[in-house]
């Protein structure tokens, strides 16, 4: 488990690299850069905590989640006008951060003994509110709900854990899988521009 | 009771397709388009649950409201040409949804011991802020501050409950007069355009 | 610790002043003023409560929340063309409350056996988030993150408590010098135009 805990901090070093970025891009000042890093990089697991009722909530109860954000802001003004030429290890983190956030949201869901299906979107919750926080306070609408299959990727590489799982494959081995299909996948669909159909509808206006 | 479980996934249902169509009208991909169904139809209850320490909240302790929204993005994916036709039975199911949860939620603050006020105040959370979570997730200044006497409804209903549960009027009964209190002042607010009053100020500026 | 709960509610009744002035600004109905006036006065202590588990929430726990609130958005109705005379007054009650709101947070965070760091994000969670909430519920980017010294003054205020609690001072004198620190710091950014740092970047794309 410790390979998946440094795996873990280094998703949310990248998640809080990406807040910092996107606040920067906003002329935030350096209070406004800090939250949104923060409700980025834990914002997902927070409210997947306050949902299933397992206080102390994630950042709340290991204290290195803050150090590690404090460090990627600092990080991200030391390097800023180099970190373009890191953008492909920033991406790399980050997926690494979108597979280890699913299946860490996913495993706890089961522990709490939550319907699979449940758990399933524990883990994406995890993975991906952290980043739909980010552009609501930023006043944006979320990425996530207009390009790539970002959290198609955590659906399938969560479902194959939980399938793994039901024919008993051992527990690490699964996650490596598991995580390998999320990484894959994202890796696949910002390479190809895949992106998911949409729902037309011109002919009715809102009633709601 | 059973009646109200299926006003409830009507609601849920009605609610749900309400969010399917404004993130379609946003451009969102497949899953943006789940998730806005998803706050929209479970959004209130969602809040209402975390705010009164209810656990398991709403959707994890009832798998039948996922398998609900689920049905409602698909069935809107279906129809979508003709549901032009069907806006007065959503308009209806959505009325229907509003009054249902806004009384479940007050019952359900009741039960959890809250001040009338306050179990007053979980009904409105729990029939409004789905709404406004899916405007905010699409970057609207949420519909329910502008427009239309809707939380009122809630309101109005929600007081009914409590007067004729003062004066001991059997539970199912004070369901149906006071949903049908709210269903009335939603049908009547909206064929006539009814609207609260404004607050106008121009005099001075921020100070906040 | 009367008078701090005199204070308290004095804040209270300010942050609804503030939050019905702004959702009068973007012309909402009576219902949106009232709801942007309770989310900008107990947002912050009813987001602290839910994150560290501390239940009946706020304005759960206490009505006297509600009525202060009822009664901000009733006053500012009726004296909204002479509210611009009263700015100075609504500016300083605004810094007290945004002094006690600090540092009550910060208390019932350490109360709740917190490290102390997360009970001074929880003391700035407390004064801030009700602000933030209030802006993204009516479509802006929150002041907060582009505008004054705001939240500095909570850190500050809250590590000098943090500090001289650490030296045994006495509660009572050390909540006033530190409160006399978050007001002080509010009036002299505001005084003398003070902002923090911004992060510049426009070198590279952004990836997430």
């Amino acid at each position: 488990m410790d390979v998946i805990y440094v795996l873990d901090i280094l998703g949310t070093f990248a998640f809080a690299i990406s807040g910092t970025l996107v606040a920067s891009d906003k002329k935030l000042d350096l209070f406004g850069v800090i939250i949104i890093a923060f409700v980025t990089a834990v914002g997902g697991g927070m409210l997947r905590d306050v949902l299933i009722n397992a206080h102390p909530i994630n950042w709340i109860g290991d204290l290195n989640y803050l150090y590690t954000i404090f460090s990627a802001v600092l990080f991200t003004f030391l390097v800023k006008s180099k970190i373009g030429y890191l953008s492909t290890t920033m991406f790399l983190f980050d997926t690494i951060g979108l597979s280890v956030f699913t299946l860490l949201g996913l495993q706890k869901g089961l522990a709490y003994d939550l319907h699979p299906l449940v758990a399933l979107i524990m883990g994406m919750i995890s993975a991906v509110f952290g980043g739909v926080l980010r552009d609501v306070l930023t006043n944006k609408v979320p990425l996530i709900f207009e390009k790539e299959i970002y959290a198609s990727a955590c659906l399938v590489g969560g479902l194959m854990y939980l399938i793994l799982s039901h024919f008993k494959v051992a527990e690490n081995i699964n996650f490596i899988i598991s995580a390998s299909v999320v990484v894959s996948i994202r890796i696949i669909a910002v390479k190809f521009h895949l992106e998911l159909p949409r729902i037309k509808r011109d002919l009715f206006s809102k009633y709601h």
